[in-house]
């Protein structure tokens, strides 16, 4: 039950603070043999790194990551990976204001709430920078997966109510886009009313989509552990996160039988569906289609734009939170919601291997 | 890891298939002492009973529950409680046609390549009839919780596209309507749009809203056992769920920081919010305020309209599904979105009996 | 962490009280393709079945289990087993006097501090009925693992202090003796003092013995998940078990390195070991030797032989414990120790599947 | 499932090999406002440090701990407790003869078996250098508990097959004796034969015995989760033991009833037990007395008299393992023992904060 661990056999405990000693997490249950270093793991933490482009905080961030345990002779060796990521520069500053207010839409007041008090330094344990921990561990997942032709691509779906087209989004201008979008035209309107929001001491929010392809099908159990359930948990463990769906997801409620079923088709080289409308997942259990997810992220909650609120003396107070806050998470977020889908992908996948008895008895040669 | 549990302290396991002997769960972790029997949770059985309108299907399911153990003189005892509802009426049939082929929307495709081979009576583990053990134990929870002042009420919030009107929602329609929603208006225009849906020998979906009262601030852990991550799991894994959002959801991501921000205030008897875009959780802990979640159910999958499938030796072919089914599952899934929402809650708010030392030195009165 | 469940992938959650309506389990997570029925779980419960000879309790028990879902066409669908023995005599009776006092050696007192009251009938949750649960489900695990060529049995090492003599004990023996001691020499020594214990009103404890053979190397995690400290776990777990030895066990505590050390010899048909104080288990993973586990049971703590104790209103009373009680309990656990074992085993063995990247590449043959 | 975690509302999680970059814990689920610093948790990692006396291993480790989070202001703050002991010398050396052959008594052939190699180093991850993690995070329980009134102590019962005399043991000597002995005399006798084995090349095993004082009763989970289940798989889980027993253990066994059942009696201030044999747990719940715990400890298995074995070719060979080895490793054990003791406990006392309607209700001022 200890909240800060994740999965079943594939499984991530995390931990640290935003201004501590830094921020970490162990990766337990990661099948020997699979070849990993730092540079491999840098990769993903560089995604979610700030100060890239003005629509993220100017904040130097380096969050090297370094790997403690678990690795011999370049391989993983099926024992726990230690990751940390130690934070270099000094993050003293003065609180005084933050440590006796509560913050609207951040956790201060809830923290105070169920604990008795808190680490107030920039957020403490709820803060953005605790993910990663989760970014790293899931770039291990995203790692063995690829090694099994699974591979996840995320983007930003949708910023400021701006959302891509579908017929001009390629997978090739994700990277192109300083906000992650594959449809460059939506990317430059995003932009756009972006600047407006930051002009107005505001921020913006967004949705993130997330694609699976190279799926077997039969990964995940039926009823309380289905694929969809552990992916829905997952995302919206994620700070910021307000709603998750799977393929067609909130559309689906308006359409009819008709509409949203997916016929199955043997193209002669197998069963496939002509649509995608269950997003992958059929029962819970994927059916051998893209995987698909959406996680809608709310606005950024730290605005310079004055609120009220209330101290910890429970005076009603005004506040306008200075310092350099992100105006839109969403492209930072866009490597936290690939990852930990694929933590919970591989997590099933490895249950899966034991739902026929004739095939553990092959993998035994009994 | 197995599927068929759900929860921690509070934790149900579910068993039995649409058309085996019977449909069961047992509830582990519920606190000695609370009054209980069998009318207690038939009350919620109920609401999810078949054939009480004519938006249902017309089989008929006593589902009459019976409480094997756990019980003493009226009042649980903190050890299992078994309850099972055996299956009366004989429910054989020619299943030969659905056992050769895989209905669009179903599980039976994936069942299959899961397993090797599945019970495709009335589609077995995968039928919405599994769902009649997660009501019961979350009937036990919701009748935990209300003893702690903490009240949940569910139901329809859109059905066929056409959403309540909250101004028009009164908490006494609810039962009113045969669709179980708070505005009668509505309900009447949704129900014409069923009927239409039923002509075409089609189905539609809908959304369920779930709304939790007196709450305590703190229930929920950071990071990965958030409050809101495990309503999402808990909720996505109903069969038919399809998206997931908790207050503004959605909606959020297309607002700003200023709009989407609840702002604290003091009204002279506590901290309180103005709005409640978080849906009375912050940072995966709950802050006071009303729990609000949502839940995207897809059109039910079985329709008489001809569709396009493959069967199990992978022909092309075109079924009709015949037979009683029900043309909406929304009316029939609101109490199963709120007895999950209940678990949820009683197991996370049991947890957080242990978050702080000096509580627990009161409690063993050191 | 209800107390209830037991296992990983494979697990169990039973349910029942003695005197209750009956008695059962819920299996979750057995492979799909096991051919079960129940027969087959019925020879399992038989052999703790009572009153078959004078040194068990006279009480007619006949323990027929049902399968109440999980099984399709005789073969295991991979979705949950549930089991049930319905109580089916009236278990009825005079409890007044139970219900008042602590009986010395019973878990009354703890649960009265636990819960505040507690079933008095029989023990309630904690008589030994509770075990019926655990065989039905630790038979299946049996089962499956009898699939794979691992076989276990188990037999009484030691009743009343009589200790069998292992150069004159022979497999085929167990079920000849009455006492389940596979040396007749020492059976018969054994009844003899047991039937001194009876006419003295007492009653004696044993030692039972249970030996995996086929074990292939590599089963079990290193560090918490080891398999000698799982096997602890669910052999202390049965009531009664006042301690748990692997191989050499409290006799290696005397011995010394060169005495203990097992050494690896290659007979030409690979790496064996020539001795096995280390009992199949080495850094908690299993060697490919057999795996040995003693459990040490307690006497039977109803005795008629007069006792102090305190009753409910806190007074010092002195009791007779009337009734058909087991004057010793030893042979009924022996299937007991055996399917706890082969649980656990069957679970740490589906885990270790995923213990290699190249062999779950084979397995999705990629 | 991942082996390297243990705990459920109290979590531990370790990661690291001996001669790695370090070994780590992170502890998840330690209530807020536990006043904890470095100097704590260091007094207890001292206990288990080596090159204090002539009976350990001459290597000077000097296993400094580290807090990375968690704490704020000098206390903990409810969120995870990362630690670290960072390998400050250089562990490096010829390991070409260990890493081709398999030790007798390690986990060198099991760690091939299941991973297909292994980090070689000075045992990897199966080293007892392993045991740090669990010391750190089980004396963050130990000083919770001694909030709670609720104490510890844990000596050395055996060596060499030498017992103490019970008559002639001091808790007030554990510290004198260099072997942690509360009775000098056997001590001094202990250390004798154990220069004997020295001087054979040989190595010793022993028993260590745990005593918890203070205990509430009520604590632990029927059936399963039972507390000395949960202590025997914490003490079985700790390299080398090969035996656990709770009060009289294995001695039950050959008792009687009537000799073995402690009676219950009101001495005025309340119930207590005339003798402990149960070991201060009835029912798998505690009882209010002393829980008693003792631990089968093999012999070191790295010795340099000569043994048989095979290497990595399969090749029969013989081996001297040379280098600084624990003659016996029991004392350095007993701090081992007596932290997993105290990690169970804290958990289930936790859990059991759950079990009653009424006090749930108290606790929310409900």
């Amino acid at each position: 039950m200890a909240g800060s661990s994740f999965g079943n056999i594939f499984r991530m405990s995390t931990w640290g603070e935003s201004h501590g000693k830094g921020i970490g997490v162990v990766v337990d249950g990661c099948p020997a043999g699979l070849l990993l270093d730092e540079a491999r793991i840098q990769a993903y933490l560089d995604r979610r790194k700030p100060g890239q482009t003005k629509y993220s905080t100017p904040r130097k961030e380096e969050d090297t990551v370094e790997i403690l345990s678990g690795i011999f002779e370049g391989k993983t060796t099926g024992t726990p990976i230690s990751m940390a990521v130690y934070n270099k520069t000094q993050r003293s500053g003065d609180y005084s204001a933050i440590s006796e207010c509560y913050r609207p839409g951040h956790a201060d007041y809830t923290f105070d709430q169920k604990y008795g008090f808190r680490d107030y330094r920039g957020g403490g344990r709820s803060s953005g920078r605790e993910t990663i921990g989760r970014v790293a561990a899931g770039a291990v997942a995203e790692e063995v997966l690829k090694e099994l032709g699974i591979n996840l691509y995320a983007y930003t779906k949708s910023i400021c109510g701006i959302t891509i087209d579908e017929n001009k989004a390629l997978r090739e201008n994700i990277l192109k886009s300083p906000l992650f979008m594959p449809d460059l035209e939506a990317s430059e309107k995003a932009e756009e009313a972006l600047l407006n929001r930051m002009k107005e001491q505001n921020s913006a929010g967004g949705i993130i989509e997330c694609i699976v392809t190279g799926m077997p099908a039969g990964i995940g159990e039926p009823v309380f552990e289905k694929l969809d359930a552990n992916i829905a948990k997952a995302v919206m463990s994620i700070g910021a996160v307000k709603g998750v769906e799977i393929g067609a997801g909130f559309a689906a409620a308006a359409s009819s039988g008709s509409g949203n079923n997916d016929s199955f088709y043997n193209d002669g080289n197998g069963i496939i569906k002509k649509t995608n409308n269950a997003g992958g997942i059929l029962g819970g259990i994927s059916d051998g289609s893209d995987i698909i997810v959406r996680a809608a992220i709310k606005p950024t909650p730290s605005i310079s734009f004055p609120q009220h609120t209330v101290n910890k003396a429970g005076e009603n107070i005004d506040i306008e939170i200075k310092g350099r806050h992100d105006p839109v998470i969403v492209p930072r977020a866009v490597v936290v919601v690939e990852t930990m889908v694929a933590a919970v992908i591989l997590d099933l996948l490895m249950v899966s291997m034991t739902s026929r008895l004739d095939l553990i008895k092959k993998f035994f040669n009994y």
